[in-house]
C-alpha cells in the first residue's frame, strides 16, 4: 500500500517543481506552440505557450513507479511493466508529432496516416505482449474476452478479434484524449479523476482477489497484479495534479501529444487489464463524448453536403461558440467527467454487491 | 448503500435544475449581491449576481436525505437528523445575514457580534443534544473526548470544556467557509472534495464498526449511524457539484452566508461524529489556511501599528494582488484541497492499517 503512496507523491513532486523547469527551457530554446488554426479565434493569442509538457509527466509516473519499488524493495510486475511500456511508446509517437510540428514551426506534425500507423504499432505490441505471461494461476495481463465489468465469460474472443479490438480501444482513446485536450487543464483535471477511479477499481480488484484465501465465490476478481496496476494509476493521477497547476487557466504550458496520446493509452490500457473494456464508455465518458463530436460533424458535413452538426468540433469549442468563458467549458466539462468517473465506480461496486447476494 | 447513491443523485440533480430556477427569481425579485467594498477592485464588476445559493443546496441535501429514506424505507438516525439540523440551523443564521443585506441594500448584513452569538447558540444546541442519545452499546452522535484518527481514549474533557470546544470548531469552520468562499466556485468545488472525504471516512468506519461481528479489537470504530452520516456527505457532495455548474466563473450565482456557514457547519459535524476532530486541520486545511489569513493580518497589523503581512486577507485575495488570474487562483487551491483531503484520508486509513499490524 506504501508503494502507491510513495508513487503518487513522487510523480506529484516531480512535475509540480519539474515542469517550472521546463517551462524555462522550452522558453529558452523559444519552442512555443503554434495553435491550430482552425480553432476558434480567441485561441490565436496561445501562441508561443510551450507544448510538450507530457515529458515532465510520463518522466514524473516512470521515476514515482521506480522509486517506489526501490524504496520498498517490491519486485516490479508483468502488468506494470507492460502498461508504463504503452504510455511511454504512445508518448514517444506524441513526442514525435510534436518535435515535428515545433521545429516546421507550423501546427501540423506528423501526417494522419502517419500518425495513425505508428499508434497502431504501439498498441498492437502491447496487445500481443499482454494476452501472453500467464501467472502461476494462468491469468495473463489481458485477456481475449470482451468485458464490461469484468470478462464476459460467453463472449470469448478469437485472438486476432481480440487483438483488433484491443487496438481499437487504445487508439480510439488516445485520440479522444488527444482531442479533449483543447483547453487549458481540460484534459489535465478530466483525466485525474478518471485514473482516481480506475485506481479504486484496482484496489477493489486486489481486494476481492481470485487468488487470495479470504475471498472466492463469482465475486472474485481473476486480475494480475492490482497493486501494481494501482500504483501507476495514482502515480498518473498524481502527475496530472501537480501538472495541473501550471496549465490552469492561463495556461503556462500544454500537455502537447506527448502527454495527451500516453494519458489515453493509459486510460485504455487499464481498462483492458482490469476487465472493464466497455465500462470505459462510462468513466471515461468525456473522451468518448469528444471523439464521438468530430466523427459525427464530419460524417453529417459530408452526408448533408456542408451542413453543420455542431457550431464547432470537437464538442468543448461548440460550447465556447455559444458564448461560454474557455473557463466555464472546462470546469463544466470536469463535473460531468467527475460524475461519470462516480457512476462507473458504482457500476462496478454495485456489480460486486448484486452478485454477492446472489451467491 | 443505495440509500447513498439516491440521496446524492436526487441533491445533485435538485441544485443542477433548481438552480436555474431560483437565479430566475432572484434575479425578477432584483435581489443582487453587493459585493464587500474592501475587496479587490476587480470584484466590483460582481455587483448584481444574486446570493443566497445556499437555499437550493440545502433544499437539495434534506430533501436527498428524506427521499432517500422514504425510497428504502429506511429508518432514519439520530446522528443523521442532529447533522441536518446543524446544517439547517446555521443555514437560517446565513439566510438572516444574506436577507439583511439585500433588504438594507448595503454589504454589511448582521452585525459581527450579533452573527457571532447566533452561531454560538446554534454551535451549544447542537452539542448539547449531540452528547445525549447512547445507542443500545452506549455509543452517543458525539463524544467528550477529543479525537483525533478516533477518540484519544485518555483525554477525556470535562462536560462543558468538550461543549467549548466543539462550539469552537463548529463556529470556527463555519468562519473559515464563509471567508473561503470569495472567489468564483472556490468554496463549492474546495468543499465536494473534503464531504467525499468524509463520506469515504464514514464508509470505512461502518465496514470496521466494533458493534458488527465481523470486526473487532483495537482498529474497530465506536461511531453511531456511520452510513446515515455516509447519505448526507455525500447528499451534500452531489448538491455542490450541481451547484458548480451554476457557481463555476463566471459564478452566476453565489453561495452567500446562507450557503457558507451551512457547508462549514457540516465539515465541523461530521469531524466530531466521526471522531476525527483534529484530523479536519487537514482534511479542511484550506479553510483553517483561510481562517489563520485573515486572523495574522489583522493581529500583525496591530502588532505593528500599521504593517500588512500579506497584500491583502483572506489568502486568496493576496495571490490576486500578486497578479494571479481568479480563476487561477480557484483552480490552485481545489488542487490543494484535493491533496489535503487525500492526505486526511490517508492517514486515516494509514492508523488503521498500522494498528491491524500491531494487533
Amino acid at each position: 500500500m506504501l508503494n502507491i503512496l510513495i508513487a503518487g507523491g513522487v510523480s506529484l513532486l516531480i512535475t509540480l517543481v519539474g515542469t517550472q523547469f521546463w517551462i524555462k527551457f522550452l522558453h529558452h530554446k523559444a519552442y512555443g506552440q503554434f495553435v491550430r488554426s482552425d480553432g476558434p479565434t480567441g485561441h490565436f493569442v496561445k501562441r508561443g505557450t510551450p507544448t510538450m509538457g507530457g515529458v515532465v509527466l510520463i518522466l514524473g509516473v516512470v521515476l514515482g513507479y521506480v522509486i517506489a519499488h526501490a524504496v520498498m524493495r517490491s519486485p516490479v510486475s508483468v502488468s506494470g511493466l507492460l502498461l508504463l511500456g504503452l504510455i511511454v511508446a504512445m508518448g514517444v509517437v506524441g513526442f514525435i508529432d510534436d518535435w515535428l510540428k515545433i521545429s516546421h514551426a507550423r501546427s501540423l506534425g506528423l501526417g494522419a496516416a502517419a500518425k495513425l500507423a505508428l499508434q497502431i504499432v504501439v498498441g498492437v505490441a502491447f496487445t500481443v505482449l499482454a494476452i501472453r505471461f500467464p501467472d502461476h494461476r494462468g491469468v495473463t495481463p489481458a485477456s481475449t474476452y470482451l468485458s464490461f465489468l469484468r470478462d464476459i465469460s460467453w463472449i470469448s474472443l478469437p485472438v486476432i478479434v481480440a487483438v483488433v479490438w484491443m487496438v481499437f480501444l487504445i487508439v480510439g482513446f488516445s485520440n479522444g484524449t488527444n482531442l479533449t485536450d483543447g483547453l487549458d487543464g481540460l484534459l489535465t483535471g478530466s483525466a485525474t479523476m478518471v485514473f482516481i477511479a480506475y485506481a479504486l477499481v484496482n484496489l477493489w480488484q486486489y481486494n476481492q482477489y481470485c487468488g487470495s484465501v479470504m475471498s472466492f465465490g463469482p465475486t472474485c476478481y481473476d486480475v494480475r497484479n492490482p497493486t501494481d496496476l494501482a500504483t501507476i494509476a495514482v502515480a498518473i493521477a498524481g502527475g496530472l495534479l501537480g501538472f495541473l497547476w501550471w496549465n490552469a487557466r492561463p495556461a503556462k504550458i500544454f500537455l502537447g501529444d506527448t502527454g495527451s496520446l500516453a494519458i489515453g493509452a493509459g486510460v485504455a490500457g487499464m481498462a483492458i487489464m482490469t476487465r472493464t473494456e466497455l465500462l470505459i464508455i462510462v468513466i471515461g465518458l468525456l473522451f468518448v463524448l469528444e471523439a464521438v463530436s468530430v466523427i459525427a460533424q464530419v460524417g453529417f458535413f459530408k452526408l448533408t453536403h456542408g451542413r453543420r452538426l455542431l457550431r464547432m468540433a470537437p464538442l468543448h469549442h461548440h460550447f465556447e461558440m455559444l458564448g461560454w468563458e474557455e473557463v466555464t467549458v472546462v470546469i463544466r466539462f470536469w463535473i460531468i467527467a467527475g460524475l461519470s468517473a462516480v457512476a462507473g465506480v458504482g457500476l462496478f461496486y454495485a456489480e460486486w454487491v448484486v452478485g454477492l447476494v446472489g451467491q
